[in-house]
This record gives C-alpha cells, sequence and structure tokens, in this order.
C-alpha cells in the first residue's frame, strides 16, 4: 500500500473540472485541516466555526489577498470523509483555483491522492465498499438510465443485499459448524434428518439463486458503465459522416465528442435509449494503392472486429454493390466482425445492421437473403427511418440481456467487475459445498466452502478487505474523489 | 432590458464546468428560494434552516432518490446576490448535475441567464459595477499576474479612486455652483481671485492628472486580459512545430489548447513572464501551385497581419535563404507585419523576432544588417536559447508598457474598455472645462461640463446607470455568475 494512504495529514484537491465557470470547488480534510487553512483565511476567526457553517472570507498570503471565497467548515465525523474538513468555493477560471491551492499547501496540505477522499470515508465507517464504487460510477455516469443505476447502489440498496445473503450464508456455516463442535452422538438424530444435504438446506439454495440473480445483473450493468461501441461502415461516399453527425444532433445534450487518435476516425458518445454508445465514423472501406488510405482502411478493419455494433451503410443511389454484398456474407459467415460468437457480450446477427442510406431517393428492397439482415432504409439528409434505427440498435443490445432487466432499476445489481468477480466466487463455492453434501461429504469438508463464501462477500462491502484490494480500487478514483 | 432580469424570480444555473470531476456545484437565489427547492430535497427540513449552515441530504423527485448532495443555505440580505439562496454540491459527471437541475426546474426555478447572480448582486448594493467587472475577469484571467490585477480591482481599489477623483471633482463643482447661484456682486472679490481659473483649480488639476494616470493603465491592462498574439512563421521543415511544442511544454499548466479553424494551423495558450500569448504555429510559407497548400499559406499571411509577435524561424542547417530575407526586409520596410506603426499597440522592431533554430547543429551568424533583427540561437530540439526567447518576447511587450506599470499592481488601474472609455470622457470634459476657464468664459458654460465628467465617473461605478448599458455589460458575463 502507498504510504500516503491511510494516514490522516491534511489533503486538498480540486472537485470541479478546471475551465471557464464562475466557481472552482477545492476540498481539504484531515487532522486540524481548520486551523491549517485558517492560516491562510481572512477572518482568522473560521478556526473558531462551528460545523456544518458557512463563512463568507478571502485567502490570503502575506498579507495580500488571493481570492474572495466562501468556505464550509465541516466537523468530525459530520462530513463527508469523517475528519474534519473544508470545501471551499473559489472563482472559477484558470488562475484563482490555481492560487488557492498554492496558498493551502504552504499552509501544510497536500495534493490528495486519486480517491483519496472516499478511501478515508470507508476507514472511517462512512460508506461501505459498494457504496465507495457507486461513487465513482455516478461521477462517471454516461446516461441517465447509468446515473439512477448508480444512485441506488450509493443509497446502499446493493449493500443491504450482500449483507442479507451473507446472513443467510452465516445461518448454514453455523448450522455446520455445530456439527463440528460437537461429537455426532450428541446430535445424532438431526445428523440422520439431514443427510445429502447442508444443514439449512433451503437457505443455502435460495442464497445461490439470489447470487446467481446479482450475477448475472452485472453483463447489463456493465453496459450502462462501459457502453458498448458502434462502427459506422460502408463504401466512400454512402453518407456515413452525414449519418454520424445525424445520430449526434438526436441527442445532443449528452454528446461528448473525443478527437480519434488519428483524423481517419471520429468517435463520441450518443444515447440511445439511455444505452451509451461509443460511435465510431471510420473512413470508406475501398481497396486503394495510396499507403495513407490504405493505412486508414486497414484501422476501419480493426474498428470493425472491436465493435460490439456494426452500422453499415449502403449507397442507396448506387444500389447494393458487390462490395456490399462481400462485407455483408463475410461478417455472417465469419461470425460478426469477424469475431467468433458468444464471446465477451455474445455475437448475435442482430450486431450487423444493414442500412439503406438515400431512402428519399431510392427506396430499399429486399437485398439479403437472411431476415435478420434486411436494409433499413434511412436518409441522413432528411432524417427518415431515425427512429427505426435507434429501434434496431436498442433491440440489439436487448437482445442480450437478462430476464428481468427493469427490476435491476428497483433492485439490488452489481456495480463493478470487482464485485462480480467476488459473487461468482462466493456462488461457486456455494454450489461445491451443495455439491458434496449431496454426496454425502463430511461437514468438515464442506464448512470451508461456506466461510469461503462469507468472506468473499465480507469482502465485496469491505468488511474483509486487504491493502492490496484498497489501494487498487482507489487509485483508480478521480482525484477530489 | 430584457424582461428576464431585474425580477426576483428563482433561478439556477451550474456555477462549474460540466466534466469528469468529483463534484458539480449549482448555485440558487430568488425569491422563495429555499422554499421552492425544499420541494425537492430530503430532509423537508431544510426550509428552516437558517443561514450560512450546510445540510447533508439527497435531491428528490417523486420519492426517487436523484443525487446525495450538500447544501448550503443563503438568507437575505447574506448572500452573493443580497436574496435568499443556495449553493447544492452534487456529484460530478455528466449526469447528476443535470438530473438535479431538472428537479429545481420542477420546483419552479428557471435558468439564470448570463451574469444575473452578478447583476441582482449589484441591483441589491452588495458590488459597485467595477467590481461586477472585476468578477468575470477574475474568472477570465489568463496568469497570474491577470488574476492579481483583478483581485485588486475586486477588493475595491478601482471603485475607490474613482469615487475620491469624483469627490475632487464634486468639489470643483460647488465651487462653481456657488458662483452660479449668487450674484456676482454677493462675492464678488472672489470671483477676481480666480480670474482665469477654475474655482478649486487645484483640484481640478489633480483630478485630472489621477484621471489620465488611470487611462494610461489601460493598454498594460488590457494585455493581461486579452493577451498578445504570436505567430511562429518560416520555411518549410525550419522546426516551428517543434517550437512551438516546446513554448507548450515550457509551461504546460496554464497551456489551454484551443483547435484552430482549419487543419492549417494550431493555436495554444501559454504564458511568458506573466503574459498570456496566444501562441500560432502555421502553414510554412512557401510559393506553391498546389491550390490547398495555397490556401494555408494565404491564412498564414493573414495571420502575421494581425499578429503582435513575429517569431520567425530561419532554417539554421539551410542557413539564411533568399526567402528569409525577403521575408525580413519586407516585414521592416513596410512597418512589422505589413501595418502602420504605432496604430492599436504601436508596431516597433522588438515585434519581429528573428529566431535561429538548430543552433545545436550550426551556430547562428549575423545575418541582418540591423541589430534588433540579430537572429537568437535556439534549438528546438535541445531547449538551448529557449530563456533568451522568453526574455526577447518579454521585452518586446515590456518596450510598450506605460511608466509606472508596476504600480498598477498595487494601485487602481482600469479593468475594462467601457472604464476606459468614460474615464476618457470625463478627463476630455475636465479639460475643456479648464481650457475655457483659461479663456475667461463665463461659469455658466463650464459647469455642464464638470457635471459631465462627474456623472462619466458615476457611471464608471454605476451609480448613474441606464438599463441599456446594464444589460450590455452582463449578457458578456458566464452563466452562474
Amino acid at each position: 500500500m502507498n504510504d500516503n494512504y491511510g494516514d490522516d495529514s491534511p489533503i486538498a484537491a480540486f472537485a470541479t473540472t478546471p475551465g471557464k465557470s464562475a466557481l472552482t470547488l477545492i476540498r481539504c480534510s484531515g487532522r486540524e485541516a481548520v486551523e491549517k487553512a485558517s492560516s491562510v483565511l481572512m477572518p482568522r476567526t473560521i478556526v473558531n466555526a462551528p460545523g456544518n457553517t458557512v463563512i463568507h472570507g478571502w485567502v490570503a498570503s502575506s498579507g495580500e489577498k488571493i481570492d474572495e471565497v466562501l468556505v464550509s467548515v465541516f466537523r468530525a465525523p459530520k462530513s463527508y470523509t469523517g475528519e474534519d474538513g473544508l470545501d471551499i468555493s473559489c472563482h472559477g477560471g484558470s488562475t484563482a483555483g490555481k492560487a488557492v491551492m498554492e496558498a493551502l499547501k504552504s499552509a501544510g496540505f497536500r495534493d490528495a491522492l486519486p480517491g483519496e477522499f472516499t478511501f478515508r470515508a470507508f476507514m472511517n465507517g462512512k460508506l461501505d465498499l459498494t457504496r465507495c464504487e457507486s461513487v465513482m460510477e455516478l461521477v462517471s455516469a454516461k446516461t441517465e438510465t447509468g446515473r439512477r443505476h448508480a444512485v441506488t447502489r450509493l443509497s446502499g440498496a446493493l449493500e443491504t443485499e450482500i449483507n442479507e445473503i451473507k446472513k443467510q450464508l452465516v445461518e448454514v456455516l453455523s448450522g455446520a459448524e455445530i456439527f463440528l463442535d460437537y461429537s455426532e452422538d450428541e446430535i445424532e438424530a438431526d445428523a440422520e434428518e439431514i443427510s445429502g444435504k447442508l444443514p439449512k438446506q433451503k437457505t443455502a439454495i435460495e442464497a445461490l439463486a439470489r447470487l446467481k440473480k446479482l450475477a448475472a445483473s452485472w453483463q447489463y450493468e456493465r453496459m450502462y458503465q462501459e457502453g458498448i461501441t458502434a462502427v459506422i461502415a460502408g463504401p466512400p461516399n454512402a453518407g456515413k459522416s452525414s449519418l454520424f453527425n445525424l445520430l449526434l444532433k438526436e441527442d445532443r445534450s449528452i454528446v461528448t465528442p473525443v478527437p480519434g487518435t488519428t483524423r481517419d476516425w471520429i468517435e463520441a458518445w450518443v444515447s440511445i435509449e439511455g444505452i451509451p454508445i461509443r460511435l465510431i465514423d471510420t473512413a470508406g472501406l475501398r481497396e486503394s494503392a495510396d499507403p495513407i488510405e490504405k493505412a486508414g482502411v486497414e484501422r476501419s478493419r480493426k474498428l470493425l472486429q472491436e465493435a460490439e455494433l456494426v452500422l453499415y451503410l449502403i449507397d442507396g443511389e448506387q444500389g447494393v454493390t458487390d462490395e456490399d454484398r462481400e462485407f455483408v456474407f463475410e461478417s455472417r459467415d465469419r461470425g460478426i466482425a469477424g469475431r467468433e460468437q458468444d464471446t465477451k457480450n455474445g455475437k448475435r446477427p442482430e450486431q450487423l445492421i444493414i442500412l439503406w442510406n438515400k431512402c428519399d431517393l431510392a427506396p430499399p428492397f429486399a437485398a439479403f437473403p437472411f431476415a435478420a439482415n434486411e436494409p433499413i432504409g434511412v436518409s441522413a439528409k432528411t432524417g427518415d427511418g431515425l427512429a427505426k434505427l435507434c429501434a434496431a440498435i436498442a433491440g440489439a443490445v436487448q437482445a442480450g440481456k437478462p430476464t428481468d432487466p427493469e427490476n435491476n432499476t428497483q433492485n439490488a445489481a452489481l456495480g463493478s467487475a470487482r464485485q462480480k468477480k467476488l459473487v461468482d466466487a462466493a456462488a461457486a463455492a456455494l454450489e461445491e459445498a451443495l455439491a458434496l453434501a449431496e454426496k454425502g461429504e463430511p461437514l468438515d469438508i464442506i464448512a470451508p466452502l461456506l466461510r469461503e463464501a462469507v468472506n468473499a462477500l465480507g469482502e465485496i462491502t469491505g468488511e474483509v478487505s486487504t491493502a492490496d484490494i484498497l489501494e487498487e480500487m482507489f487509485s483508480n478514483f478521480c482525484v477530489g474523489k
């Protein structure tokens, strides 16, 4: 574990994104945070401020006023971290916050490590690990649905579910331990009864079902967190870029364009029916002798291989060309986008959506002899067919979702790969315990498996945890959180 | 004036930049702001919170939790706007703040107009206009020096200076009005004394000197606010882009790269000795038949014409070429960069800085027969000569600064073109009044000029103001301020 995590020295970090804005928020926490900060604050009386009060004043250093600020004072344990702390609201822009931060450092604060505020909140018992993770998840949420799921976890739904399952397993485990602690003679009658079963067999089976339901939730949850990659492909001049722009305009408010690593492709995040989609506009696919264009086409092919969804655009005015046919049949034959079926998210025919562009000029016709790949008529120019396209995209995604996904918004669902791994481990141990019991194996072989399952669940909430795991988790947080 | 400015209806705005950050701050203000907000806040008891307190809770709508928040409550008149208000600190990222904002709108808040919070602060007598402007200036400050100047104005230095000069002018004016109110007989003796002078002539002259000093401060202040444009020019492959990157790296922390409008040039803000410099890397200058390249070169020439500073890069390995000579001599003969001397910021030979790149491979030699344009040896590869280049840039800028610029950081200085115009108007009226007095013109002709000067100063602080001026000013603010 890094030396710095785990101490209570005063830390400070920008809690908001720098930029041209009205305000910048700097968060401070740690031992004597208020006392230390007050050495660069006017009025000095701030040092006596009670918790949860806001004071108007100035940050000043060596008599020079640095910025006019509002300071919220927090007193342990009534704060995010559980320590004394301050939120300093200074002016926005690129200079004021920086100057205030320098003053704080001169007053004895150090830069916070990524996630260090939340780490301290965990260490001080303010949040369990599932809620710590949901904080990060909430900040990174790409769509409104993603946010709703994160808030459900932040308010403790997953923590509660994990703790309830763990309680069930502890019941099963203590049932088993009674047999280990006492001689068989003493409780012989009971032992007869449960032959071929775990003690509290029914509870164990119910716990297993709950674990499996949680595990199944991850595939869908992950999609909301990480999004899926959709690549627009097709011949040059089919209208790929126009379609890209049209999809961006559809939900402009949550679009966050990210420059591609090269000029050969452009990507942006869009939300289609609540699903975050990383939409990629590629260079046209065509054979070329020009080495630069060739490199672009090569890159397009690689993106196609990585994509969860391919939007293949036929130029309606040209009609279906040999190249179009080749692309579609090749995709079908090799499994979509050249990958094995049922890897990662499971490849399905729905993942190739064929679009017939310029449908306002030339109506689409059934061009391919397999139903899932009938072209959808669209017009990047008029916007025709856009709703149908969005529905097809959502449909392709829905085809991969678990049976009762709607309940996931209300109920407990997993929020991280770490949690998934531990739930899987708990379920596997419990499953093995049930199998061994059925074979009539002795409880002293079975009990350690039950203990393993209980520990895995304890690790999810952080009740059982190691320094390595904590460091790994929190170092992925953003600074200021 | 826009209908919306000037009412006290509840307004809300993001006060921080959206982005992947720990927190997002939403600012609310207006009549019954706390009551209205409390309808979407848990606990509802927030409605009774005293001013300057912080409450931990949730934003919730129709029973669904939207985000966990900290709410700072402010009660009129102890707030930024002078109204009741709330600062809501929600989770960062692209979704939580947006969802909270929607909840606030459902509770009766509307989007704040640009600068509306500060507008209300002005209307409620919390800030005079010079301090309102300094708020915007502070948020936009590009360098540490710019920030210091803005803070000086925010703490009231300019307001105080303007009010003191105005007081002097009012003294002079009331001196004059005594003569207008009473007959000459009654105060004849005094009238003799002041023949050829204004009443309180000495005070008037002192006030004029102070106004002129303030007016002179603007040229330098403006530079810190708006920055200066420096263009890197030179033949293809001279190392222009490498130099650009090197200068960016020198002060990476305040670099804010801005994409150019075309691919043909790139620009970024850098701070060189506290001066914000918009650094532009141009396409190489060379004759070309290719229409695309030709257009790029054309654009470079236009940028050169607009630049306050030209960094011309000679390829040291090639030595000085005919094109280099032509560029340098042409620039000198036409005035730098083809513009008249002494326009806008005054063109001076220092504004063309000639650099000899690759000085690690080929040492520079005196290539031109005029001293101000001797090449500075640099190496974009090794970083050699960078300090000398920065000093030359700073020197070129310093050459244009007023006589006692250092005092500007401590003393009152102007912060906007609006203020400059009004100070100029006041100075011109006062100067004319002094001239008329010297000619022995009667005071009833002179007094209106003095009144004009007093009014111009009152307009600077907002004591005298019109709706048009206020709308113009505040609509240039950013939202949330």
